[in-house]
């Protein structure tokens, strides 16, 4: 039987947390960074141990494959991503790369010939944290915009996504390059649930049954920079009050007594940011999610009027930026999953995913599902963000039997 | 008699602009940086040319001192500030200083001999674009706070104030030291007004009267951080939403129906400032200026509890990082620039100031006052910022008038 190793798969998770790391146990790994080329050699070194080979698309994802006996049959695939948010944890993607490389490093160890490929991907940019949107790895291998949509949006310092992307894809020219999008068999991501539910109900792991839908904006406000001691208040175009207007606006309009619409304005650049100037501009980000494809639509649809009503004395150009549909999971995949947690003696639920993740582009191109595992205190998105060995090995042995009986 | 040259003021000018040209015919030269230093060894190669000699004190003001025939006599200051906020233009501060030169220029072309020595200075980070407070450099030399009150004070890359302030001691190991402090016969610096009055009323310079009170804080609202995707709005700690509601009740306690109070917000660092993470943390400073004591008094000590009855989910911490009374120029040397505008044959007017300039704190130490030149559509703290070459030379015809009788 295929055995995974709980110690080795947490000793990796911890040596991949070194890189980029911050105080707190956090992790601060940008995309197509030298961190995250540094984590992807790491992922690489560990699957040619397990006789996997490596190979890089025109998106930057990277994949890790072990051959099955049927040569050219569609692959089982699984994976995550390596890049992090930028006061991230050790935990948010990483753990679905390290677990899909400890099945490949398991099934080498029992000397197991699957009859259909296993390959591990680690998708490019999913958090979207320097580059928005986030996905736009997966995005591109599902065929959901072309590979060079993003090319132009600009990280903080000004960076193109094009040129970081170039960058890193010529810094990995040794590697094999694959055609951008493929056809497996089927899609299995592990991820840490980022949400409180299975450590308060005392589960092992979630058999995820779809994704809420996310829609995403960058709002750029407009007016006119002034000195802050000789422009009365009566006459500036000020662009941050302005902003507060709008946002304050987008409160009321977005309020949902469900609490179950997520409406976050968690992005801001002001500019020229002096404390004795009045902002020319503002520029923020809308991130709006609802598990129900028409109320996002509606909410979402309404953002751009909502704004310009509140403005007083600024011009707002609204751009949206991700639009992501909620989603739901393959109905045999999922029931893989379970089947895979009964043999594996775990205790599992069916839950949505409040998070968005690569699996929400790849069930657009094969058969998908999602394994969850608890995360203390439902805290992600922070150093603090936290998963016990015990807990990542259970998920592992989830996925190593659910991938088993989907390769054949 | 003494004749400054318009044409070779305004050629330095241009020349000066060079370091830190941004789009726009902005320049950006932050305090204490390389292009700082290069525009004060720019200064003291002009200042060289004319007979002066170079200084600097420990806070980092470069002094370039013209002898006069009393030697040990108290000298007259001149001169402002060569740092520039971010998004700013090529007058604001370099203007005080190359006139202060052009004086001492004129005077060595003419073979004058004053009585007294006459100085120009320019003064470190007036600004507070880069460091905050400003004025630290006049505050040091006039004994308002201790060389070493905002060593600790860190710019958005997170450099020490004192460890920038070093660098440049440093750099310049190859100038004489003078003590810190010292007490002029008097101080006049010459800057353009930042405001519309002079070129509405078709005004050769203005002579101010006295500067406005300035109050300035910081204040960091500090929450949890969180996913956008996971976290319901109502369980979040959202420091982005609270520092919206503490400026939104700022707004209304801060409302003057006569437009004389000043209450910007002008710069805000949200963090983790990820478009999918709910803000941990938010600072923003808060600029509060009027010219009536007891008004700004008042409203400045209000502040601190408008902010906390406005917190919903978060902590604020708030500091007040720069207090400025307001305060009214020497008698005397206001009447010495009517008399020197008189004779220099320019139209004039008596005017406040509504920004603050290092001449606030000469006035502490010195008989002190300003000249103001016309700001073009009363713009300044940006690119479009402009006074002609003649304007310019209008007000330092009359700062030489005006040095040259206070120095005999």
């Amino acid at each position: 039987m295929v055995e995974v190793s709980g110690a080795r798969q947490w000793d990796r998770m911890m040596e991949l947390a070194k890189l980029g790391a911050i105080p707190g146990d956090g992790v601060n790994r940008a995309c197509l960074t030298e961190l995250d080329r540094a984590a992807r050699r790491l992922v690489i070194s560990w699957a040619e141990r397990a006789g996997a080979v490596a190979s890089v698309d025109a998106a930057g994802n990277l994949f890790l494959r072990r051959a099955g006996a049927q040569r050219d049959a569609a692959p089982v695939l699984t994976g995550s991503h390596l890049d992090s948010q930028p006061q991230g944890g050790r935990f948010d993607g990483a753990y679905g790369v390290v677990a899909g490389i400890e099945v490949l490093a398991a099934l080498h160890d029992a000397g197991v010939v699957t009859a259909r490929p296993v390959e591990v991907v680690a998708w490019t940019n999913e958090e979207g944290g320097r580059f928005q949107p986030g996905c736009t790895g997966s995005m591109a291998w599902a065929g959901v915009a072309p590979v060079d949509a993003w090319d132009e949006v600009r990280d903080l310092e000004g960076v193109r996504y094009g040129d970081a992307l170039a960058a890193l894809l010529a810094s990995e020219a040794d590697l094999p390059r694959r055609p951008l999008g493929s056809r497996p068999h089927a899609y299995i991501e592990a991820h840490i649930e980022q949400g409180p539910l299975l450590e308060a109900e005392g589960l092992d792991v979630g058999v995820v049954t779809g994704i809420q839908g996310s829609r995403w904006f960058r709002v750029t406000v407009t007016g006119a920079s002034a000195h802050a001691g000789t422009a009365p208040v009566s006459m500036r175009r000020d662009a941050l009050q302005d902003a507060i207007r709008a946002i304050s606006a987008l409160n009321v309009a977005m309020a949902d007594p469900d609490d179950v619409l997520r409406f976050t304005v968690g992005k801001m650049v002001v500019s020229p940011n002096s404390s004795n100037s009045v902002a020319g501009q503002v520029v923020f980000t809308i991130d709006l999610r609802h598990p129900d494809r028409d109320m996002l639509v509606a909410r979402g649809d309404a953002v751009g009027a909502v704004i310009q009503q509140a403005l007083l004395h600024c011009t707002a150009e609204i751009v949206e930026t991700f639009h992501a549909l909620p989603s739901g999971f393959d109905a045999d995949v999922m029931a893989t999953i379970e089947r895979a947690a009964i043999g594996a003696g775990v205790t599992h639920r069916r839950m949505a995913s409040g998070a968005f993740h690569d699996a929400q582009f790849a069930a657009r191109v094969a058969p998908a599902g999602m394994i969850f595992v608890p995360s203390k205190d439902g805290i992600s998105h922070h150093p603090a963000e936290y998963s016990a060995p015990e807990q990542l090995a259970r998920g592992t042995a989830v996925l190593a039997r659910a991938l088993v009986e989907l390769a054949g």
